[in-house]
């Protein structure tokens, strides 16, 4: 049972692209005992620097802890809690649908109507590739689930801040300020 | 330096979906000094079981070995090295790319092209959303990359067989046949 001002945190971090560091990152979380809902990682736009977003359960303090943990990890480069920040958020799901040719056009009326993609089809199945916020890829799933969903899977929440400034690997926060470089 | 015979694995674990299960996983890999290249960690169709992608870089025997070891752990349901069945694979990106309103035209061709979304927009900048395989994306990426990458998000890769045979995260592989229940 969640205690009072936990919600869902989405949490993005860069880190280095070296052995061991998925490990110590996940190890962090085991001991906690936080449960991850979903995690993503792979390249950043900076070679060598991998972009994991996760999704996790909790108050605002206890992401907080998480962040002050991550950083103390050596390899991570940058830590933000986006939750606030009304960010782009995606997932991509790829659903296995049966479908023999009688229930063929009411499922592909579905895929227009969510703006999916057919992407394999049999005699009796089809693969719907659908892209889309999480409450978008739910519904989809909910209606396909009246067909017999035989398999799926999700790749969990990407997020991204929207607007201008740039969110590198790269912690610009704690920057030394151009007056304060000794160069009075 | 890989060793030759060495190549890319696209793997899929199911796993109970608690505390601590990933963290298990994550140490496996850690231990053997396994660099996993993506990762993605979301629901399957079946409540309490997670769907695990991973692409990690080795040769069929490393990969089975990874297989011994995964199933010696507990939550874990199934793996499956994919690698060979030519599966779906799919991965999305979101990309925000600098366009100023002189090179949006541009951007927007591109992004045409490649089937891809435009889902933010300020005065001086694109989030691009995009689907597909992985050398897709790599090619719009490399296309953006002369208007300027400000920041970029990628899932890593998700896979699945093709065709109706269904790929739970019950291990069917060693269910006890029908005639081999004591009823005979």
């Amino acid at each position: 049972m969640p205690e009072n001002g936990t919600k869902r945190h989405t949490i993005i971090a860069w880190m280095e692209d070296k052995p061991g560091v998925l490990n110590r990152v996940a190890g962090l979380f085991g001991r906690r005992n936080f449960n991850i809902e979903s995690l993503a990682v792979g390249h950043s736009e900076t070679p060598g620097i991998s972009r994991m977003t996760f999704v996790a359960r909790g108050t605002d303090r206890d992401m907080r802890q998480v962040k002050t943990q991550l950083y103390k990890l050596i390899n991570i480069t940058r830590i933000e809690d986006v939750t606030y920040n009304d960010p782009v958020m995606r997932e991509l799901a790829l659903i296995k649908v049966q479908a023999a040719s009688e229930d063929r056009a009411e499922v592909m009326q579905l895929v227009d109507i969510f703006r999916a993609q057919i992407v394999d089809v049999t005699l009796d199945s089809l693969i719907i590739q659908i892209v889309g916020k999480e409450n978008q890829v739910n519904s989809l799933i909910e209606l396909l689930s009246n067909f017999g969903i035989m398999e799926m899977v999700r790749t969990g929440r990407v997020a991204m801040v929207r607007g201008s400034t740039s969110q590198t690997g790269i912690e610009t926060d704690t920057a030394v300020p151009a007056h304060a470089n000794g160069h009075h």
